[in-house]
């Protein structure tokens, strides 16, 4: 197991973000592009270390070749902005949504880009921005693939995401017993979760944070995204499927178990270990340059050789960064390849209606020669059956 | 105070759901449109009581003239939109994002409608989906237009929302003292919300449920959108300013208040009592028939008058239903009219630097004959100066 990197909570300074967006830039003039609008509001937390939440007023951060990157926003919002912000933004600000004629959002759009300009907008973007948008668009998501490979600083961030996701599964193990409800076991999770991150990061964005706590218990946990209700009942045996996932002050991250209450079934230690075999399978392929979907056929194959190809749901994994699920993905059909300073998720599963899910899942740093795991969460049958 | 019609905590039946696809079907047919393509999550929800979270594996709900509506979803998540759906959906699913070459999302979406169609589509939607939209789409918020004026179910569930944070906001008042940190304010008025929600809606869709309950202390309260840190600390006098708002189940509500610990300070006396009859002035015009620009601009004038016009930092209020912000707008440039069935928010504002601000917020329904308010908490300097 190589050493793990520091973990960071500081806010990005202003080089980290000069940084990012002097890449954006670089690929924007590979692509013959004017200027870029970003939009979604996890490319403008990328770029600026601003969170906002999604509502009827548009954020809109208009980037051209060279100076100072413009924030389009709400009069309302702008020391908003300001508090948050680590790097150097212009502001135009408009009133309110809507304004009188003239003085709407979409007017001040108009100005802040030449009518002859090709500008690069994101696939997220609206088509009612879209369709405002002067000069000729192309989609190209751009600020996506800088977020592919994480920095130093991005890495420090997710080591510490983890390790607050670590102490919350441990409580999760801890606090589930048959016929425990689901709502007591999140609040417990949770609020360890939270407490661990206020007393850490005092000046937390509130709006860039998550924290889930959840089990699947196994009369559910064939149906990894069928949400348990708040009085969903935990159950003897298993398999339960635990989801612990957060948003850690922007960096998201997730670590999952398949676990036992009591005793084993017998009809599950065959998909248990069949998933265990195909996860192996999975780690003995993430290196640089692995081509991601060669991974996940690979994978894939260890569970169709066990007669289960019905009951696979799901890709082997998923990127992670300031979102929990993004790219790039360990699926058929992504051709790209594993670069050092990726996050991903391992996660292989296997589903059997009537009998439960099995899926372990853990936030993966890709390191020069391999990978480290940066979640930490016993694995094996033994450990993962628990004395009720 | 007319009577508020009973709070309705069930999930909305066949028939309801049948009238609101009715009525979108209308709209189509009046504009001309073959089909119609939602995919604002809560649009979705709107049409089919299903919520989900958008990520990067697209949900697209195909709507022809006539005929069941086909959802287009990812194969792990067609039993979660079975379990919650509460209208006839044909299903159509593709296995991941990405799928090997032919068995993508968008594959799939070029079959669903015909090439010489005409589709509306929203302007919510991403201009990537957009891009893939078969036929030529026109950006038209039938959907949204439909949700303006709610219907009978709506009001019933809006006023159970209203109920819970009701009890909210006078746990936050009880809770909030002088040196009391956010963070425990929150805590205390979010638990009791969300243990009243799952005590009275066992099923409770938690996608669907959200939680504030803050206050802003007078060294921050002029600045309505920056959000208060975990530990930042009340104050004795004020302007503090409440903010507890819920999504109970789908439906979004607010109440506000503009409140001080102790004591008042000479220089707030002015700004409340302007705030107040600003607000008064705006509830002496809510009436099926008001012109909602006009609302704001005689609201508006009552602050101007007052000589506080460089304090405005927004609008008189927006309406509110499955979203905590929405269409119609209490403000300058929204022409339309009120009309018997909206739900809007009342809130004008004052926001002196230095000083703080000056906001009280209610959900308020428009009646036959002017409106109800929907949320109780107290209003008068008298009441909301609170011994300490």
């Amino acid at each position: 197991m190589p050493t793990l990197p520091a973990p960071i909570t500081a806010a990005p300074d202003k080089d980290e973000l000069a940084g990012r967006l002097a890449q954006v830039r670089a690929l924007m003039k590979e692509k013959g592009l004017d200027y870029y609008v970003a939009f979604d509001p996890v490319n403008i937390y990328y770029l600026t270390n601003f969170a906002n939440n999604v509502h009827e007023r548009p954020f809109i951060m208009v980037i051209a070749a060279s100076g100072t990157p413009v924030m389009l926003c709400p009069l309302l919002e702008s020391s908003h902005v300001k508090t948050r912000a680590r790097c150097d933004l212009a502001y135009v600000t408009y009133y309110e949504f809507p304004s009188p004629t003239g003085q709407n959002w979409f007017d001040l759009y108009k100005t802040l880009i030449p009518a002859k300009a090709k500008v690069g907008i994101e696939s997220a973007l609206p088509a009612g921005i879209a369709a405002q948008t002067p000069g000729t668009y192309v989609i190209e998501d751009i600020i996506d693939d800088v977020r592919l490979v994480k920095t130093a600083y991005e890495i420090g961030r997710t080591v510490h995401a983890c390790s607050v996701i670590n102490e919350g599964h441990r409580k999760l193990l801890e606090v589930t017993r048959p016929g425990g409800l689901e709502v007591l076991i999140y609040g417990e999770v949770v609020r360890l979760m939270m407490g661990k991150v206020l007393g850490e990061i005092q000046d937390a964005n509130l709006i860039a944070c998550k924290f889930v706590g959840a089990v699947w218990p196994p009369s559910i946990s064939h149906d990894p995204h069928l949400v348990p209700t708040p009085l969903t009942a935990m159950e003897q045996g298993g398999p339960h499927v635990s989801i612990v996932t957060s948003q850690v002050n922007g960096y998201g991250v997730e670590v999952e178990r398949t676990f036992f209450l009591g005793s084993v079934p017998d009809h599950a230690r065959k998909p248990f270990e069949t998933m265990m075999r195909a996860r192996e399978k999975a780690y003995s392929l993430v290196k640089p340059g692995a081509v991601l979907e060669e991974i996940d056929r690979q994978t894939r194959q260890v569970i169709i050789d066990a007669g289960y190809e019905k009951y696979i749901l799901h890709r082997t994994g998923h990127g992670l960064g300031i979102t929990g699920h993004e790219a790039p993905y360990v699926a058929l059909g992504d051709t790209r390849t594993l670069e050092e300073g990726m996050l991903i998720s391992i996660e292989p599963g296997i589903y059997i209606p009537g009998q439960g899910g099995y899926r372990h899942s853990d936030t993966v740093l890709v390191t020069a020669d391999g990978y480290a795991r940066l979640t930490d969460a016993p694995d094996s049958l033994e450990a993962l059956t628990i004395a009720v």
